[in-house]
């Protein structure tokens, strides 16, 4: 029969996957003898049952937390219900990680008619047994039952005024008694039955509501956004009640081994006398500082410091407890490793390493990579934004915070930063033409498209704030509004933007730069001596490689040749192309953009000072270069010296069902080969221009979207051709290879075949995620709310790598295309590359590097460290 | 070293693969002891290492040609080159699989200024050899320089002018000697180099021709028909030169064992006195039936008839060879099965089983699947449609002719019918507002789309007509008119269709009934008992599914239910439904179809007599039911009594930029899973009462584009409890299951996991390989053109699965769904299922049926028995 309930003596850290982490260290604690109020576990185990049996805990379960319950109250010598020394219980959910606030508690429970007679005899304190059943009645009435709080308050409140009093502790013993009679008939008012009087009744339906209240919203959107699967569960904790509310020599708090904003070694916290834990949350009374409590009760705070450093160095992390003193007897509650800063995560671990607490290697796990994300974006003033009025809330694209005039186009906002204002770029969606107001923006604001949409990536690129997908905004670009809930904001109107929550503000707040301190880089460093993996950036200029390589980025793994494309007077020379009627006219054109492209390759090659530079060969469909709206057309048609009739024609003949999976990539290459002959000029004659300057470039040619191996043998037939020919009249040696993105389903499937062309594979994750999925980023965010809702989905596979499924595919194509070309070089360069969890990935299935935005570059190194330590490669 | 070229006496018919069937051939009767002219197989191993090689013929396989040679002239006693015996040969193509008419031949190779004299007085004809000359000049200079042969005709006729002769007999032999020394100047001219007198150097050049002629557009066209792999490459055969034109004791014909259009066991065939096969082509005498060869030549005759015999037995089957007389001696000059029309070969078939020759199980492999075709559909009358005009060709993409007046409105094609007019519908694109067009016209006619448009699929699930993709065509559905090279054609103007070749006639063809003779039935039922897939049919209403039924289905495989949304009053009820602001709303139009719903699926049930019927939910994204322009959305939202702002802003939420990667199958159920409860209950209410007249229907409920298991799981809760609680309230028992389609790639890649939930798995191939190759079969058309041109594909992955990429999703599906439920029921029901390498596919990969449309319900039996033939199911 399985084990469901674990008593805390039966229980230790390692068991936190199924007792949950709050369980798991209750365990522990208990066996380092440390003063815990002993109880059991209902295990996370039994939580999946309770959903898989249609939301019922079954009569195994029941009779194991009877027996645990017997066991308990065996130890502390009390009995639930008793008229004369009740055993009270709190009810608690403890996941696997720590989820604070999202699920319920329970206190006081055990609590009935009889009970709280005898808790007013065992205590000697009338009023403290009534106050305490009538926050019971309150807590369970509405975190178990739903019965909303503010009926209980309404009757509290009414007594209060009846007895002309102020505070709650001015009510005495009788008023109490009598607001639990009415508290009593409330809840019956509302169940239809009276307020259960066995606490073994009280205790089944509090588990379940605990169990239940893993999936409300709340849990189900933090553990989306931190990647924790439904499948998990929440464990319960069931403990005896200490109590801090019993006199002055009780009380309650909770403190931090170190400061968890700066990191300092520092004993920080907060405690109030004659309190429970909800008071202090509640606050009402101001509580004080813990080092106050060394005045208070020198003796408390001396054990209570011993025990604190000896869970600290147990756990070998800044831990975070809770504490109750009962009467001048200290319990711990719970222990945890703390939430942190990054500064203070990277000071903690730092100091640790120096304290020779911790190794370098597990100094490098301390900290959460994606946490560095708020080290390289500036923030928001805390209390300006504490002030400012949230007008919407969208998808946390990139973060960041920016303040600016809202603007519509591209073009006004380049004006309008000419004219020194900031600006926030507001659009239904981003496209390519949108980038170079994108690029001048503090922000981008977009009412459609989810976190890879067009704006979600390039802003996340540039390293620019974004908040994509706030679908409550309706945005008139041509009349340059924008209305939500009722209210107009027209361009010149300030926004800001906190690219982190995704939260939109109706005015102009204050920023501050975030600082980077010297331990940044030095655990950087520590963490590049553990890493497998190479870590490259997605950059399509100068910009952004310098940006990437002063990030640390040993490469770049993805430059979107397409992005170059649409600057200033070579987008002309793109759309002579489109319309060309001949492949004479067409390399014409593509003569025009030689120069420029080279150009663009040689600020690459040296930004990155000989790293390896990938360049992915022209991918989106050519649409996307011309104007869609009539007069763009007419515009445009007279620019190029040709009808209305006839450029309108190309546009529609170029019109595209389903244009992700359209004419793009290397089928561009397939139809018009001349253009990746031009590419493949501009490559290597960039290459050699710049070797002759000393430096050492060996170019990577990455052809996209193929998706059997004759496209690619036929275009690198093109590219090996025109490449060498160069080289041989240049008289010079180069090296350069040529691969392919590994995108498409079926590529992965033929990885064994394809391998024979291809010098190496870079996993084009995104695309590779919608045609595995079946779906497109832009279209899928208006059914995945539901999919979250549901619990069909745990997280975004464009944020986090699916593994189940893309990641097989993934596998097959690593262990597939090594059969052919055993030392194949393998990296990914979609958006997944910034992702730890997904890095993680990468790093097992035995990738050569990563690459992502420069601005996740740090994240990705980390990552990568993190991953070869817990899994090093041979 | 491998051997690249192989003696006729070296060859059998084994080897057919490596020395095409022309050489394996010729191969097996010399070992027969036939009278064969002897000469050698160049491999298509030669082929493949040629084009490797960047189209060079390497050394060593130039070595094994000249010792082969040096071994044939010894055999033959003549000489290359030589002036007194000189040795003459053809040289031809020969691929594995016979392409008539693809590639080229050449003939009397090795004559040269020497040759021609010792020819003259081998055979005392020196009008004789200078002719010879001539016809091999011209025919070197053409077939293998690519110097056109009017260059040649020019000279030929104006010697026959100044000599003032009409017939090329008449000129002499000096006449000739003139000619053959003008057609070397020629030569010379063009190619700048003497005409070739080495012999050696002509043969190496020769057999480089044939090679290249393998990658001629013809070529390629041919084989992407026939889906012959371009990999495969073709043999070619030198073999020693037989004269017909040595006087009136020679010549030469071609014969068939049976007649290959009828099927009668009779001598069939033509010959010529005097004459080289190219006079029998050319068409200038006209050849006699063989059977006067009995009175010309009966010694020869009767001769020939043993030979012909004896090869009929050998190769169990219908023979067409060529043979020729030299100087009354006969010699077989090549033996292949012959091609024939789908009558001959049903009555060939069985006669050979009444003739002891062959067993049934040989019968059933005799007849090509894919010829039945042509029974099932009218055709037009030859003789007319030689005559008739073509103005544009399309995509071949439902079989039959049609004849009819141009119409470009379902609405207007619907009247005209009444009116007593037969029509043609053309559009740019089908949509499904056009199913009742389609259902009333003859034919169809896209300018846009492939093989698997809808329109394409829609009418070949009709059986109807259609012509797709003819892209010349430029249609103007407004103003009712179609430009095509010009010409325009209004509404009421005639054209034809021929929807085998996808031809387009512009003016009305006459057409004849197909007959299908009893022969026909007869060996069906032997391919049924061959069997070991089920052949089950997609059809989507009663008409169809009685024609399915009549032509063998063995239950439905597919029933698209939205198909059954269009129709007149339900199209509004749907409509409500999809701009329905509430749960409650949903369900009020939902309600108004559940009636009509139900009704759809008691003629299925009734149709198909108690066999299974597959019922997929609704899977089109839910904007395929609204219209798009604005006159008909205003007259939407009058009637749906709401603004017409209010409508089109729901039209605008439901766009998509990819709508095929959007919100549509499962997805809808998730969003709104009142639809699937409203489906469930039309299912299951109707298979109760339909059970009650007697039947025992057991629904098989079949939810689409399931790409996660959970998505699966939450509909089949809806469904089940919905299903569970009509059939308790029923009374009666029930069976039913529920199942998913396999179309997403993530499915096949989870199929281990949705096995937990599916009780059976239905491949949607058509999805699945536009997801799996990432292209949508709507786009695609644009570029994939270039693909076959560039040998890129062998073929359409919508017509024929690809095994090496979709089916090796298919495998891992099969593979790991077994895992989890090993009988899980395994189906496929893409446009695949009727296609014969995907039938055979399908029963190697051990599915238990394929469904296909009604029409070719028959071929898929048929391909099923012979796939089950060639490897029998354990």
């Amino acid at each position: 029969m399985t084990k469901f309930v674990y008593l805390f003596k039966e229980s230790d850290q390692s068991m936190r996957n199924l007792l949950g982490g709050k369980g798991a260290n209750l365990g522990e604690m208990t066996s380092l003898g440390l003063p815990i109020p002993q109880g059991f576990t209902v295990s996370t185990e039994a939580c999946t049952k309770y959903y898989d049996d249609g939301q019922k805990i079954n009569d195994t379960i029941k009779k194991q937390v009877f027996d645990a319950l017997a066991k308990t109250e065996k130890v502390v010598g009390k009995t639930f219900g008793d008229n004369k020394n009740p055993f009270l219980v709190s009810v608690r959910s403890g996941a696997r990680k720590s989820m604070p606030g999202m699920m319920d508690t329970i206190l006081n429970l055990g609590l009935n008619d009889e009970a709280v007679v005898g808790l007013a005899k065992q205590t000697d304190n009338e009023r403290f047994a009534y106050d305490s059943y009538r926050r019971f009645i309150t807590m369970f009435s509405d975190v178990v039952m739903g019965i909303s709080k503010s009926n209980f308050d309404k009757i509290f409140d009414a007594k209060k005024e009846e007895k002309g009093v102020e505070l709650d502790t001015d009510l005495s013993a009788d008023d109490l008694k009598d607001i639990v009679e009415k508290f009593k008939a409330e809840y019956k008012k509302h169940q239809g039955e009276e307020f259960p009087q066995d606490p073994k009744d009280q205790l089944i339906i509090a588990i379940e509501a605990v169990f239940r209240s893993w999936d409300n919203p709340r849990a189900q959107y933090y553990r989306r956004m931190n990647n924790i699967p439904y499948e998990w569960g929440t464990a319960v904790n069931v403990q005896s009640m200490v109590f801090g509310n019993m006199g002055d020599t009780s009380g309650t708090g909770v403190a931090f081994t170190r400061n968890p904003s700066t990191g300092e070694n520092e004993f920080y916290g907060e405690y109030l006398f004659n309190a429970q834990g909800e008071d202090v949350v509640a606050g009402i009374r101001t509580p004080k500082p813990i080092t106050d409590l060394a005045d208070d009760n020198p003796e408390i705070y001396k054990q209570f410091q011993e025990i604190s450093q000896k869970l600290e160095k147990h756990y070998k992390d800044m831990q975070d407890l809770e504490f109750t003193i009962e009467k001048g007897k200290l319990y711990i509650l719970q222990t945890r490793n703390g939430k942190r800063t990054a500064q203070a995560a990277l000071k903690i671990a730092i100091d640790m390493v120096d304290e020779g607490l911790i190794t370098e290697k597990e100094a490098v796990l301390k900290v959460e990579p994606k946490q560095l994300d708020t080290l390289l974006h500036p923030q928001f003033d805390p209390e300006a934004l504490e002030a400012a009025e949230v007008i919407s809330t969208g998808l946390n694209a990139s973060p960041g915070a920016a303040t600016g005039k809202v603007v519509f186009s591209a073009k006004r906002a380049s004006e309008m930063v000419k004219d020194g204002d900031t600006v926030i770029l507001v659009r239904t969606e981003t496209s390519p033409e949108d980038i170079e107001g994108m690029a001048v923006a503090q922000g981008v604001l977009t009412a459609r498209g989810g976190m890879t949409s067009h704006a979600a990536v390039v802003a996340r690129g540039m390293g620019t704030c974004c908040v994509a997908g706030a679908h409550e905004i309706k945005v008139n670009e041509d009349e340059a509004y924008f209305i939500v809930k009722g209210k107009r904001y027209n361009e010149g109107d300030f926004i800001s933007l906190d690219g982190s929550t995704g939260k939109v503000y109706g005015e102009k707040v204050k920023t501050i730069k975030a600082k980077v301190s010297g331990d940044f880089a030095k655990l950087m460093k520590w963490a590049d001596n553990f890493r497998a993996m190479d870590v490259r950036a997605n950059a399509d200029n100068q910009r952004d490689a310098k940006q990437a390589y002063d990030f640390g980025a040993e490469g770049i793994g993805l430059c979107r040749t397409e992005h170059m494309f649409f600057e200033g007077t070579r987008i002309k020379a793109v759309r002579e192309m489109i319309v060309a009627k001949s492949v004479e006219e067409r390399e014409k054109a593509l003569a025009k953009l030689l120069p420029m492209q080279q150009q663009d390759f040689i600020e690459l090659y040296e930004a990155m000072q000989g790293f390896p530079v990938t360049i992915r060969y022209l991918d989106p469909p050519l649409h996307e270069f011309l104007p869609s709206d009539e007069k763009d057309i007419r515009e445009l048609a007279e620019d190029l010296n040709i009808s209305y009739e006839e450029l309108n024609s190309t546009i529609n003949d170029l019109h595209e069902t389903n244009p992700m999976l359209g004419h793009r990539g290397v089928r561009l290459s397939i139809t018009y080969p001349e253009i990746a002959v031009m590419q493949t000029r501009a490559v290597i004659e960039a290459a050699l221009e710049v070797n002759k300057k000393g430096l050492n470039v060996k170019p990577e040619i990455m052809i996209p979207l193929v998706g059997e191996l004759k496209e690619l043998k036929y275009v690198k037939a093109e590219v090996v051709k025109t490449a060498d020919e160069i080289i041989k009249n240049s008289k010079v040696d180069l090296e350069y290879s040529v691969g392919t993105m590994i995108e498409i389903p079926r590529a992965a499937l033929t990885a064994e075949e394809i391998a024979k062309e291809a010098e190496f594979f870079s996993f084009g994750t995104n695309d590779l995620t919608q045609m595995g999925f079946g779906f497109s980023r832009d279209d899928a965010g208006k059914f995945l709310s539901d999919y979250y809702d549901k619990n069909i989905f745990d997280e975004d596979p464009f944020a986090h790598i699916d593994q189940k499924g893309i990641g097989r595919l993934m596998k097959i194509a690593v262990e597939d295309g090594r059969k052919t070309r055993k030392d194949i070089k393998l990296g990914i360069c979609g958006e997944h590359g910034g992702d730890p969890t997904s890095v993680e990935f990468c790093h097992n299935i035995g990738l050569s590097y990563v690459s992502c935005s420069p601005f996740r570059v740090p994240i990705a190194r980390l990552a990568a460290a993190q991953a070869n330590i817990k899994n090093p490669r041979k």
